[in-house]
């Protein structure tokens, strides 16, 4: 029998996240709207058998937002290329709860779904950032807790569509005229407190019947709603301990909700830097560190804070008191920072730098990233991770890291499901209507 | 110098609108899903030089509904997936002002230009179906009034967010680390009737500038609203005399609001059969017809009158007065049938035969349909055409229409310009700011 095996996703992030990532010799400036580049990522990582493509989004800019941030693809429309040139991979995009509806998250996941012929995932977020608001005609980011409270009947509504026609429902008879079976079509008729939609949404039931669900929640609301709905989370997880911790936690309330533990995958997000040897992968970090001035460390840390202003802060004093600032938006991140802050006593500078270019199990020789990959594996702290490459290269990790892990029978040497969820594992979600007809009872 | 010459669009429909048109013999029941058969389509399409694909689209159903309608892929992930597999060929999708954001429209649009490398088009839509209110939160679809402000709004706002960035407001320099130049980005900060919108938008300037926006408005506000800020308009013209008055007073309009008559081009929908000769053809329509029963003549015919039911009308007898019903839906087409029943004296049953499969001008051996293309578009009442084919095939259009009028110089042997926009001999549109610092004015 096949023993379990670690699952692996990759951030296509262009030009790269942070705010001096553009920097680096290998960028092309032009990278996160190159349409080509990204189709060329993505069949790299099908190659390599990665088991999904992620697509991150915000939703406002400052002067001071990152370059991808500042000009970058929309994750829809950015899909359905690549979706077109590739053929086994997943691929994850990211809408938001709070200024999307339903029933056109719906039909965009689901359509992505049909052209990929089931490779389609939806990275659901609430959205953090008060300017946000400001361009989707709100005059404030509601509370954190009424985002979720959105978020939840959203992804409520979204999954009653996609049950909208059963599986069979589509009978096409030129003779007869008849296109399908009409007991087998549901409206919805939802009224709650955030939406109203009648349905039934206007395309078939995708060939995934719902696509997978990402989920980064992080604060005790947002693992709540991720246990709840997500099939995969990722977020938090940079140290071993941290990741075992949520593992642990995301699991129990999954359970809680009436889940099994096997139907949520969770990934943390790391950031690795690969090289031949132990000595390389360090050289190669203290080049990424040369890119990273002060001042750009400052600015990256400041976007999660509210865009906080730090620069009028000793850099060589310990970190400040910022008070309250972030908490409605990258309230775990602010956490963290803090925490850190408080724990090792840092000063600004320090933090600044940590927070940029972090040290993690995941910098080192070949050898060494996969046995970190399998120590995290094996302690049960992940189902997988979900890498990105703001300081080294996904294709190192893909040449080098991958067939090590092929070989030890910890990642598989081919596509072996016909779906992306099949990909993680996740079992099929079949039809509520179809469910309840037969007597069971589907999940809502 | 070369004269002007005509211009072609085609409806790409799936298994077509019509209730009826699934049942075709050479119609696959699954095509309205099939990613595979729409870039195949495109691909012909663009093989034939034609100048734009066009997805039209609706937001509700019922189990009334054309199978088209009820299973239809979504427009913007579908158009991501042609413009991957597409070099020339212009694209344009619907999308509702009534049910989207100004920045998430301007976002997908100024992605798919992007993705398409200058070949995306808006089709700008207000949503005439109450249930359509239904599924995005409103109790009831807005009055028309109402709505065509909201459109201007929309359109406006997305517009100068497309301005955000000027066109040359990137300048990247890896070792200065200066990726923008910030006098270059702008902010919109709009607070109106229906929107709230600060911007700027999170993508540069398309390769466009503006992708190409499309308006069907055939009622006086409607006109107004397509003269005012569409480049392209379809709709109305079933007769010559009809695409003559309808030219003359939309180019007159678009004067009025100070603009040029080049500025805009109008391309009614024709339906098209063609075969080597008349006789072909009308056997092809005769065929046609008898795929359409009454009754499904009547329920495509009910859409238009917001899903009335005629059935409770005796066939024979002239057409029913039906009083205001659909005049908040398609006014004009429900208004026009009106005309020709009263005109004609025809009964309901021949009403209903004559809307699903018109008798038009385009209808015959390919010479004939060549002259018609010709004699509408010399008379001045044409700019080019958006052809369909929910009765013959676009195939057919262009094996044997298309070398006919590239040999009398009337239309393109190959494609001559680099985007969509230059495609229809339309004017680039030049960044606002760039034209004030210029001491110009832009067009808003």
């Amino acid at each position: 029998m096949q023993s379990r095996q670690m699952k692996f996703g990759v951030i296509l992030d262009g030009v790269g996240g942070p705010s001096w990532a553009w920097r680096r010799e290998h960028i092309e400036p032009t990278a996160s709207t190159d349409i080509n580049a990204y189709i060329a990522e993505a069949q790299s990582a099908e190659a390599a058998k990665i088991d999904f493509v992620f697509i991150a989004d915000t939703l406002s800019i400052t002067p001071k937002s990152s370059p991808h941030f500042l000009n970058r693809l929309e994750p829809m429309t950015l899909l359905g290329a690549i979706a077109a040139h590739t053929s086994r991979i997943g691929m994850v995009g990211t809408l938001s709860t709070s200024f999307t509806e339903p029933f056109t998250a719906a039909r965009q996941l689901a359509s992505l779904d049909r052209i990929s012929k089931g490779r389609a995932g939806w990275n659901i977020v609430t959205s953090a950032i008060e300017s946000a608001a400001h361009n989707h005609s709100q005059d404030a980011l509601p509370p954190i807790d009424d985002r979720y409270r959105r978020a939840l009947e959203h992804v409520t509504v979204v999954r009653a569509l996609w049950d909208s026609w059963e599986d069979d429902a589509f009978v096409p008879d030129k003779v007869s005229g008849r296109f399908f079976d009409q007991s087998k079509l549901h409206a919805l008729k939802h009224k709650g407190e955030f939406f109203r939609v009648d349905g039934p949404l206007n395309i078939a039931r995708s060939p995934q019947g719902h696509p997978v669900l990402f989920q980064a929640g992080a604060s005790d609301g947002g693992r709540d709603l991720a246990a709840k709905t997500g099939d995969a989370i990722f977020g938090v997880g940079r140290t071993l301990e941290d990741a075992k911790e949520y593992y642990d936690d995301i699991k129990r309330r999954a359970k809680a909700f009436g889940r099994a533990a096997e139907e949520i995958v969770f990934m943390p997000g790391v950031d690795a830097i690969v090289a031949e040897t132990q000595e390389e992968a360090e050289r190669k970090y203290e080049e990424a560190c040369a890119y990273v001035s002060y001042e750009e460390s400052l600015s990256w840390m400041s976007f999660f804070f509210s865009y906080h202003d730090f620069s009028k802060y000793d850099p060589d004093e310990l970190f400040p008191d910022v008070g309250d600032v972030g908490q409605n938006s990258y309230r775990s991140v602010t956490n963290y920072i803090k925490g850190v802050a408080s724990r090792e006593k840092l000063t600004l500078r320090q933090l600044a730098r940590r927070f940029a270019i972090p040290r993690t199990d995941f910098i080192g020789g070949a050898e060494q990233v996969a046995d970190a990959c399998e120590r995290w594996f094996k302690a049960g702290a992940v189902d997988g991770f979900m890498l990105s490459a703001s300081v080294g290269r996904l294709q190192d990790f893909y040449d080098l890291v991958v067939p090590i892990l092929q070989k030890r029978g910890l990642f598989k040497k081919d596509y072996e499901a016909d779906t992306f969820r099949g990909h993680l594992g996740l079992p099929p979600v079949p039809n509520r209507y179809t469910v309840a007809r037969e007597g069971g009872r589907g999940r809502d």
